[in-house]
């Protein structure tokens, strides 16, 4: 079945346009037309927009709120803040450079994450080259006001090295000397780390056939036992709750199901950044798709 | 049951040391006894210990490492580079700072992720005043060395307001005009942005009873309808392995097991990060323990 929901910001990045034309809703859906003030750029300034527009008091007030969120930030003495560009769907950190106002605003405006180039003195939006935009959804300042996230969806990898995101050279790694992947394991929090280590144990199977044996390569290798485990685990995880049992054994249970459905996803070449995409676009449905996708159930 | 495996670099973490009497395994179980080469800083010189101790190779290998590292960073101008604090199992950004030679050296060897405070003119380790130390599992430097993340699991909220993290000011949210949580909503990523949807749905049970239906309140207030969804949606997940259907699919089924098995999470009060956490320690066992386990099985 499908189920539908309501997620807050979730759905696809709109671009937003300050345009007089388009001032009542500002998320706009062609990215071209987007009309911002932008100081100190080539942008014509939104007052001029503001000037042809007789009572386009909406207008108003949404440059008024979009200037107060420019000089909100507390800019260095060279005018820039920290911009960190995140994966929404697996939170991977996908890259780090700077914003200035400029920037700032492009990014909101355009959905593109767009940074400063401080050895170029020029904006730069990352894939304007590579075609690997990254599509921003959310915007958030931090309680300084001196730090960004771009929190969105990049359209392929982001490093200009050709790797995933630009984080792939672990301080431990090198401090113990381990020489495989030393270069090449990406930061990964504890999800993506289990599915990177299923993964392995898939490649160690064709490699080295007699390796060290595994649970996981045994599930790898019997989809009977697989099945019969991942139907056992939502039973347990479902008698934790008829049964009343406490939380540990909750969360143990749901470690289990994860688990052995990761193994399963593996089986069928399908990544947790996969599922999660779909879980958002899901959730980002409006009320009335909800009602109709349950009504159809 | 309980499954097993083997994480590379996710145990809880182990403070290092370089003292010549630790030196062949220099994770060290005292990080009181930590003794590195802090360039500039009130340390002895690893060099010294190295000197006291003849033929110690280990000990000037590592060293040399060290070293190394520090010296492969991009300092700027003012000797800092950007330090991104980010939570291991949920992999939210906890907080952004800036690090010099003494705060990363100080981050690796201690285990606690440490900054430089330009305000101050001093290092700081996040958590000393609050005790709410962020304690780092692996660091990772970016392509350009110029960026350090500090992958770690938090002891308590990371920001000074008492937040979970520090970066809780959507700019859309200013911009909407949303007044509902509009300096309240975490950057979350998909998966927490679900969990806190499925929240709010409980709360809205609780203060509007008669407000908008939705298919998590049915769930959530029907235990038998939840169990025998859960129990649905992995039996599908499994059908598309037996079955052979396409990716989509499976991505499909994945992602309404993982949607309903929350909502059992929730009304445990059991969080995705606590099952994280469950996943990390086991993944982190030893080969030893794992076999262990699984002949218990």
């Amino acid at each position: 079945m499908e189920v539908a929901g309501s997620f807050s910001r979730l759905s696809s990045p709109r671009p937003v346009s300050f345009s007089v034309t388009n001032c009542a809703k500002y998320p706009h859906p062609n990215p071209t037309k987007t009309n911002l003030s932008f100081r100190n750029s080539g942008y014509a300034p939104v007052s001029a927009s503001v000037e042809r527009s007789s009572g386009s008091n909406v207008a108003v007030h949404l440059d008024s709120k979009f200037e107060t969120i420019l000089d909100s930030v507390k800019w260095d003495s060279k005018g820039l803040a920290v911009a960190i560009a995140q994966n929404i769907d697996t939170g991977s950190i996908l890259m780090q450079g700077f914003a200035n106002r400029d920037a700032l605003a492009k990014t909101i405006s355009s959905r593109k994450a767009t940074f400063y180039s401080r050895s170029r003195s020029s904006l730069w939006t990352k894939g304007e080259t590579s075609m690997n935009f990254i599509n921003v959804h959310d915007v958030f300042l931090d309680c300084d006001r001196d730090s960004i996230i771009y929190l969105g969806k990049p359209d392929g990898p982001t490093c200009h090295t050709g790797a995933e995101t630009c984080y792939y050279t672990s301080v431990y790694d090198i401090l113990e000397g381990s020489k495989e992947d030393k270069e090449e394991r990406l930061a990964k929090t504890t999800l993506y780390s289990l599915e990177a280590t299923i993964s392995k144990r898939k490649e160690e199977i064709e490699t080295l056939p007699n390796g060290k044996p595994s649970w996981t390569k045994k599930l790898l290798l019997n989809q009977e036992l697989l099945c019969s485990k991942v139907r056992e685990e939502a039973g347990e995880l479902i008698q934790t709750l008829l049964d009343n049992e406490d939380k540990d054994r909750t969360a143990s249970e749901m470690a289990d199901l994860l688990y052995h459905s990761m193994v399963l996803l593996n089986l069928k070449d399908v990544s947790m950044e996969e599922v999660l995409e779909v879980l958002r676009k899901r959730f980002s449905q409006s009320g009335v798709e909800e009602k109709n996708s349950r009504k159809k159930n």
